[in-house]
């Protein structure tokens, strides 16, 4: 029969077996490149990676990682395990598919929404598939540890998660599986607690910086987490859907729902309220326009409802409300919007004309900006009517201040009041102090030195490991396609026989004695394959080095070139190799 | 803060950070062992698994990986790995959540029934839990390859697996999520799909000779994968769940499904078909003692509906019906019991009293020992009476000869004839040729030599990853605990300080020698455990070979046992050394 002799017979070597495994030849190899961008790409990564063959889409956020993509996604995979190991966290593996009940006790079952894929199995027992695994690693070390000497304990696991995003997009980016590192820390004190988290922070520099990935560590809010203290590991990076703000001028940097503003009380003499006539002015843009002053000099109040309660939130007339920083101000309770229902029989609310001075049975929220001494124009609380001259602590009170506008750049930085810049990055990584929130649920209790049961308090850690490959594909490709950094990529060398027989000899005989010495190698070995188009496919695939068997094979002079920098020389082939395990 | 010592700080080298990963302390590892066997374990891997703190279930068929079952799990797959690598085949990874149309498309959306895990996202889209993957990776190959030149291509997986299986039990032998290895060959000739086939029978038995299990191969049905031929890999086990037969005499072994009784007619003189009057005898055992003839002597007839069809299976008397079996005879048709409706309006069915001589209008299925010749006491078809002297052939016609008793020990192998043997075992690995059914669902066609489109055909091979663990465990235990082979145990030695401070010092100088020859070490350094509870439990956890530091620790002198045979030696570190790194 005609089967092509380089797939292995049964009386290979060992040694023969292990060079196999360290040549990829791409005459057999599931690589097919694209020209063209797939049509429903937006992002560098999403392109890249689909046109040179590391992923196809399976069905709408969700993968399927071809040969090069499953090198890819291991390599990176065993980078973040060796770190995990080296802190001493133990790696196990948790079930995908978990019971309804830990996530009725933790609340997620609900509080997660749609995000939760849902099912029922033959008996009717209901079941989600797991987008992040609290619930169950308290439950596992409930099972497993009694004492305070059996603690602390860091546990993780490099597993598959489901959530059920909205508009999965940006390729494996924002999947719906995907996968991920998460792992969980268990001390019985506050400041175990902070040195599980030390210990992961650190471990995540490492991994970060052993992937080639640009970072920056900002504080971050905990979200439906829970917890205290909370940072991301953000990758800079067009494609990203995190907006981050960095100080230009010292070391802070944050996620935007995290930055605050100093609340600055300013001593000045402002003159009495002044009613003012302002016909069919019920926004911002029409009041300033109408009275020729900026919309900062304005104030806005957004009506919203808090547990059915009508709230007022007062910030200047320039800048947004950010609702999900609101709502994570305030939660647990529920933030909505007001509807015109909610005005009927409330005289006191004039829609489009409302001012905090007259408000006496609202609670009312208002960013620092809005700070004692200052002084607006906004709503008399009569129709087509403003005042000037309210004054934040004369005319009216705030009773919460809160950071609660939408940054933009230009806002002072926190520690030293330099315009922020904003950008857009990919979350890489998350670490969370969760405290004693799990452990309340599931009553982890250990017993303590002085013969007490102890109340366990819990860390949660987690990097995307999938999204990492994109993030990597986003930062480190060029115009003529991926280029990985060497611990990341599929192979060390990318062999290229640019020719015929002569040289496609050459390729494989450099590619096997690379493979003997170790070096992982892809040998473009394809016959019918233009020079050009093994070049293109080379540059696309982003392997960090090149080695091109061309026109001067026949004296055994071989071409190595970076893919990064295009920098090219001529070697033999024991030259070659001496560079290459270098 | 009070945090022990070894649990590694950030100025680990990265030497000390290698031994690290080399050197397992039981004083931080979450290893839990106890020291009765759980209530709902019925099979000795189950218990043992548990005991030694290698799984710990989540939910009905669905378990928790804990620290040392995970190195379990990886060494098998990572044996797995290099196996499939050194045929050549390439490893990627599908997702798990699949969208139903595919699998619609294949009819087994329907076919799995319950056995399949269905849901639903957000926005109404019907997805499964995948079972196994042939769809998916004919639609991959569909989208990767084009021409014959791409072919042979051999894909696998080391993934994930969803099965809802009506009594998921025996620990994780049978479990609802498992991990397995799953690989698929696509060819464009038959003789490609069957080297593909031998390269993976090949490959098969090195990597079960590897992992040290005792296995049979044996022919087998296909059942709903559907296809020709096909293999199982069975690892003889008391807590199997399939049985097998295997000929004492031959090299004959096979699935009860798949032996075969050879048909030969008897010639031999008979008297005529007398009626016998036989009150109230309508089953087998009364009618045998009525007459006082053996139940061999007597021919039953099974009604069952096929596609809605009464049809009549006649076998021995002393034989069972294999409903199964019937079932991959007749499949796609689909084979019921009668009931009592049934028998409305067909008078030619006397119930308990049906015999083959009366039935024109029913289709009549034989097994092979109801050969033509033979003579039979059979029911008369008139209540209350039986006829003897009903000749095959001569007074009935059979339409169809098939397999489809219950296989029993002491049968005729159909190779030499000999008594079978009947075993229990555990189902490790299955071979398929699948032929053409999946590429004639989906059109996988390459563009072939002559220019012209050919079908594609394939194969599948699948190994229970997960299940190996437990073959393994239930293979090598022995009364103390578990005993795993060299190359799958979670570590290679199980050092145990059995004493005081001068013990735990040598046991600790000892491993972490031994971790920097690369030797894998679980270290007994737990404090306040007794010698004997360390002893217990090191047998518990089946490590080969266990190193004392006892009572001639000062000396420097430890002792060596081998876990299997229970041999020990006297040896100082450097000789202990030597032993465990040759």
């Amino acid at each position: 029969m005609d089967r092509p002799a380089n797939l292995a017979s049964i009386t290979l070597t060992q040694q023969e077996s292990r060079i196999m495994a360290q040549v990829q030849r791409m005459s057999r190899l599931m690589v097919k490149t694209l020209r063209d961008d797939p049509a429903d790409a937006e992002t560098l990564s999403h392109k890249l990676l689909v046109r040179a063959g590391y992923v196809r889409r399976n069905s709408a956020g969700i993968w399927t990682w071809l040969p090069l993509g499953k090198k890819v996604l291991d390599n990176i995979s065993r980078v973040v395990r060796e770190e995990m190991d080296a802190i001493g966290a133990q790696e196990v593996l948790l079930p995908a598919l978990l019971p309804k009940e830990p996530y009725e006790a933790s609340a997620r079952w609900e509080e997660y929404g749609d995000l939760l894929f849902r099912l029922k199995d033959r008996k009717g027992g209901e079941y989600l598939l797991g987008p992040t695994h609290e619930e169950i690693f308290t439950l596992v070390v409930k099972d497993q540890v009694a004492s305070y000497k059996d603690l602390p304990v860091m546990l993780y696991q490099i597993q598959t998660k489901y959530r059920d995003e909205a508009r999965p997009r940006s390729g494996v980016l924002r999947g719906r599986e995907f996968q991920m590192k998460d792992s969980y820390s268990f001390d019985t004190t506050d400041e175990g607690l902070a040195e599980s988290y030390r210990l992961h922070r650190e471990a995540y520099q490492k991994i970060f910086a052993r992937l080639g990935l640009d970072y920056r560590i900002v504080s971050a809010v905990s979200g439906a987490m829970g917890g205290s203290a909370s940072e991301e590991f953000l990758a800079p990076a067009a494609a990203g859907e995190d907006t981050f703000v960095d100080c230009p001028a010292c070391d802070y940097a944050a996620n935007t729902e995290a930055v605050t503003f100093k609340l600055t009380p300013v001593e000045a003499e402002h003159g009495p309220v002044e009613e003012l006539d302002t016909p069919d002015t019920p926004t911002i843009e029409t009041l300033a326009e109408h009275l020729g002053v900026p919309a900062s000099a304005t104030l806005k109040n957004l009506l919203v409802k808090v547990d059915g309660e009508i709230v007022a939130v007062g910030v200047p007339g320039d800048r947004e409300v950010d609702l999900g920083k609101l709502g994570e101000h305030l939660a647990p309770a529920v933030v909505e919007l007001v509807t015109a229902e909610d005005f009927e029989g409330r005289g006191d609310l004039v829609r489009g004309y409302v001012g905090p001075q007259g408000l006496e049975k609202v609670r009312y929220i208002a960013d620092p900006r809005v700070a004692p001494g200052t002084s607006w124009i906004t709503g008399a609380n009569k129709i087509n009517t403003h005042a000037k001259n309210v004054v934040a602590g004369r005319d009216f009170e705030v009773d919460d201040y809160l950071d609660v506008v939408v940054v933009e750049e230009g806002d002072p930085c926190p520690q030293c009041g330099t315009g922020l810049k904003l950008d857009r990055a990919i979350e890489i990584g998350h670490i969370f102090q969760l405290g004693r929130k799990y452990a309340d649920t599931f009553q982890l209790d250990v017993l303590g030195q002085q013969g007490k049961p102890v109340r366990v308090t819990m860390g949660s850690y987690g990097i995307g490991v999938s999204r990492a490959v994109a993030a990597l594909a986003e930062q480190s490709a060029d115009e003529q396609g991926l280029c990985w950094p060497k611990e990341i990529a599929p192979a060390d060398v990318h062999v290229v026989a640019a020719g015929k027989a002569l040289q496609t000899e050459l390729a494989l005989d450099v590619s096997q004695k690379l493979g003997a010495a170790g070096v992982r190698v892809l040998v473009d070995d394809r016959a019918g394959v233009s020079p050009g188009v093994k070049f293109t496919d080379a540059e696309l695939i982003g392997v960090p080095k090149i080695l091109v068997a061309g026109r001067r094979s026949a004296e055994g002079v071989l071409e190595l070139k970076d893919r990064r920098t295009g920098e090219r020389e001529e070697l033999t082939v024991d030259e070659a190799i001496a560079r290459l395990t270098a």
